[in-house]
C-alpha cells in the first residue's frame, strides 16, 4: 500500500473509531441524550462497533490498524518498520478529527451541560481516566489489556489475513468488546495511544464551555502502556508461534 | 435487476425493517409489553437486527438498500442513477406498510394506551424526535451519523460485494447497532429518510386513538440530513478511495 | 436425508433449543438464580443462542429446522411434503424432552420456589402467555412474527444454503433475537408450535410442586398462529421471489 | 500438532480465557471498577469473548480446546487419546496463569477491597459457587450444561473444521454466551474443569489480603460434572451422528 493510501486510510478509519467511541460515552453520560445512563455494556459495544466501522472503512486503503499498538506489534512480528511513522501519523490526526466530529454530533448536549449549575467534567468522553489513580497498577493494566488485543490479532492473522477476510474485522470488533467488558474496569481501557492522546489534545483545544481539566498528568500512561503492550505481544508472538 | 424486482424487494425489505424498528420502540415504551423499559441497548439491537431481517430478505431481489441515503451514496459512487427513483419509491411504500404491521402487532397495547388516563404520545414509536430541538445541531447530527453509515458500506463493498456475501449484511447490521449506540443520543438516528417519513405518514393516517401529534415541523430534518449525509459519503468515497 | 436422521436430528436439536430457551426464562424469573431479573435482552439472546446451539447440532442430520412453521414454510416453497410429518414429530418429542432437561438443570430452584410462601407460577418458563389476553390480536401478532422469521429464512436460502454454510445459522440466530426484541412484547413470541406445545405438555405432566395452571385455553394460539404465519410466508415467497 | 505446540498453545489460550473470564467478574463485583454492577449479560458476554480471544490465539498451535471437557469429548469421538494429557496439562497451567493476570489487572481494586471494613469474599471472581448448595443438583446442572457445550462443538465440526474456519470459533463463543445466559443460573457454569480448578488454586496461593475461603468442599463438582458431561457428549455423538 502506498504511503498516501495508508495515511488517508488511517485518518478516515481512526476518525470513525473515535467518533463512535467518544460518541457512545457522550451518549451515556451527557444529559438530554436518549442513551443517558445506558450502562457499561452499551459503552463497550459502542467502542467495539466503532472498530468495526472504522476498520472496514480503512481496510481497502491501509488494512485498518487504527492503533499504534497494533502497528508496532505487527512491525515486531514482520520486522518491517518502514511505514510505521505513516501509520501512527494518520492515527493521531484521525483520532483528533474524530473527537471534533463527536463534539459536533453532541453539540447541543455539550452546550446544555455547560449551562447547568453543576456542569459535569467532559474529559471522560474524550480520554480515559483511572478508577483508582495508581500509576504502576494503571500501567500494568494497560500493558496486559493491550497484549490481550494484539496477541490474538497476530495469531489470528495466521489463519485469516486481517483486512482481507470479510469476517476478520468483525471478530476483532468483538475482541475489543470483550476487552472492554473484562479488562476495562480499572482504567477505561485506552489500549491505543492515539485513541487517548488525540482526543485529549482535542479536548484541550476545543471551545467547550466549562469543560474541566484535560488531566495531562495521567496522559503518559495510556500512551506508554499500550506501546509497551503492543511491543511485548509482538515479542511473545515471535517467540511462541 | 429488473425494476419490478427492485420495487418489490425494497417494499418487502423496508417493511420488515420498520416492523422490527418501530416494533422494538413499541416493545420498550408501551405498557403491557414484556419488554417494557428494557432500555437503549434493546432498541439499538432491535433496529440493527431489523436491518438484518429486511436486507437478507430483499437481497435476492434488490440487493437490500432499504434506505434512500444508501441508494444515493451508491449512485454517487457508481454514477448510475437509473434505478434510484424505483429504489426510493419501494422504500417509501415499504416503510409505510411496515409501520402498519407494527401497529397490528401491538394493536392491543395501542388500544390499552389510548384508554389510560394519561395516554402517552405514540409518535416516538414511528418516527424520530430530537432530545434537544435545535434544527442546525439536529441536522448536523443526522448528516454525520448517515455518513458513518454510508461510507463504511461503500468501502466495505470494495472487499465484499454487498448483498452477495453471506456475512456482508450481518456486518452492516452491527454497524447500524453501533450508530444507534454511539450517535443516536441527540436525534434518535433516523439516518434514513424513508425510515422516518413513511412511518410519520402512517402515524398521521392510522386510526390510533389519543395518538398525539405527528410533529410535521421536525419532519424535514430526518429527510434532508440523511440525504445530504449519503451524498457527502458518496463524494468523499469517490475522492479518497 | 433419511427419515431416521431427520427424526433424531430434530429431537436433539429441538431439545437443545428448549433447554436454552426455557432455561433462560428460568434463569431470569426464579429466585436463587445468578441471572435473576437480568431482563429482556438476556431472555431474547438466550433464545437466539438456543437456536444457534440446537440448529448447528441438528444441521448434519436434519438441516436443523427445529420448528414446524419453518418446515411448513419450506414445504410450501419446495412443494415437497414427504418428510414434513417426520420433522414435526421429532420437533414435538424434542421440545418435550428439552423442557424436562430445563427442569433438571433448575431442579433446586424449582424446589425452592415451591417451598416459598407465595410460589410464583411456573408456566411462563415453559410456554408463552400473552401480556394482554385478546385472542384475535394475539393470533395476529403470532402470524406476523412468524412470517418475519420464515420469509427471511426462505429468502436467505437463495443466497446461502441453510444448514450448509458456517454462518447461515448464526445469522438466523440473530434474526430470532431480533424477533424477540421487536415483536415479543405482546405474546412472548412463540413463533413455533413445538416450542410452545411440547413444553406445555411437559409442564402439565412434570411433578413440580405448586406449579400453577398450564393454561390450556390459550394453547391453540401459539400453535395456530405460527402455522398460519409459516404457510403465509411460503406463499408470499413463492409469489414474490 | 507437536506436543510442544499443543502445550504452549493451550497455556496461552487458556490464560487469555481466564484473564477475560475472571476479569469480567472482577469488573462487575469489585468496587472502584467502571463496570461495577453491570449485570449478568456483561458477565456472560465477557466469558464468551474470552473464548473468542483465547481460542483464536491458540488455534494455530493447538486448535484451541482450552477445556478438558472439550478435549475428552473429542477423544471419545476420534478414539485418539494420545495428546489428551498434554492438552489438559496446558489448560491447567494456563488457567492458573490467567487468574494471576486477572489479579494483576485488578490489583488496585483488590487492595481497595481488602482495606474496606467489610471486604467482600473474592473467590467468586476466580471460581464458581452454587446459588443453592445441593451436590446432586449442582452436579446434574454441570453435566447437562457441559453436554450443551461439547455436543454442538462435535456436530459443528462435521460442517466446519473447528480451528480452521474463520468463523467457527466466533460461533462457539456465542454458544458459550448462550450457555451462560440460559444454564448459568444455578452454579455459575464452570463447564470446564481447568477453568474452575486452576483459578481456585491461584486463589488459595495468591497473597490477596482478606480474600476469604477457597471453598475446597465444592471444588470436586465443577471438575467431575464437566468431565462426565464431556464424555457423555462424546458417547451420544458417536451413537447418533
Amino acid at each position: 500500500m502506498s504511503n498516501g493510501d495508508v495515511f488517508v486510510g488511517e485518518i478516515i478509519g481512526t476518525a470513525i473509531l473515535i467518533l463512535f467511541g467518544a460518541g457512545v460515552v457522550a451518549a451515556v453520560v451527557l444529559n438530554h441524550s436518549k442513551a443517558k445512563d445506558a450502562g457499561w455494556a452499551v459503552i463497550t459495544f459502542g467502542w467495539g462497533f466503532g472498530v468495526l466501522a472504522g476498520a472496514y472503512t480503512a481496510a481497502p486503503l491501509s488494512g485498518g490498524h487504527l492503533n499504534p499498538a497494533v502497528t508496532v506489534g505487527i512491525a515486531f512480528d514482520t520486522g518491517d518498520w518502514d511505514q510505521v511513522p505513516v501509520y501512527i501519523a494518520g492515527q493521531m490526526v484521525g483520532a483528533f478529527l474524530g473527537a471534533i466530529l463527536c463534539w459536533l454530533v453532541y453539540f447541543a448536549q455539550f452546550q446544555a451541560n455547560a449551562e447547568e449549575e453543576t456542569a459535569q467534567p467532559t474529559l471522560g468522553i474524550f480520554s480515559t481516566t483511572p478508577a483508582i489513580r495508581n500509576p504502576v497498577a494503571n500501567l500494568v493494566t494497560e500493558i496486559i489489556a493491550t497484549m490481550a488485543l494484539v496477541l490474538p490479532i497476530l495469531a489470528f492473522g495466521l489463519t485469516e489475513g486481517l483486512g482481507q477476510s470479510g469476517t476478520a474485522i468483525l471478530i476483532v470488533s468483538f475482541l475489543v468488546v470483550g476487552i472492554g467488558l473484562s479488562l476495562g474496569g480499572p482504567t477505561g481501557y485506552a489500549i491505543n495511544p492515539a485513541r487517548d492522546l488525540g482526543p485529549r489534545i482535542a479536548h484541550a483545544l476545543l471551545p467547550i464551555p466549562n469543560k474541566g481539566t484535560s488531566d495531562w498528568s495521567y496522559a503518559w500512561i495510556p500512551v506508554a502502556g499500550p506501546l509497551i503492550g503492543g511491543a511485548l505481544a509482538g515479542i511473545v508472538f515471535t517467540a511462541a508461534f
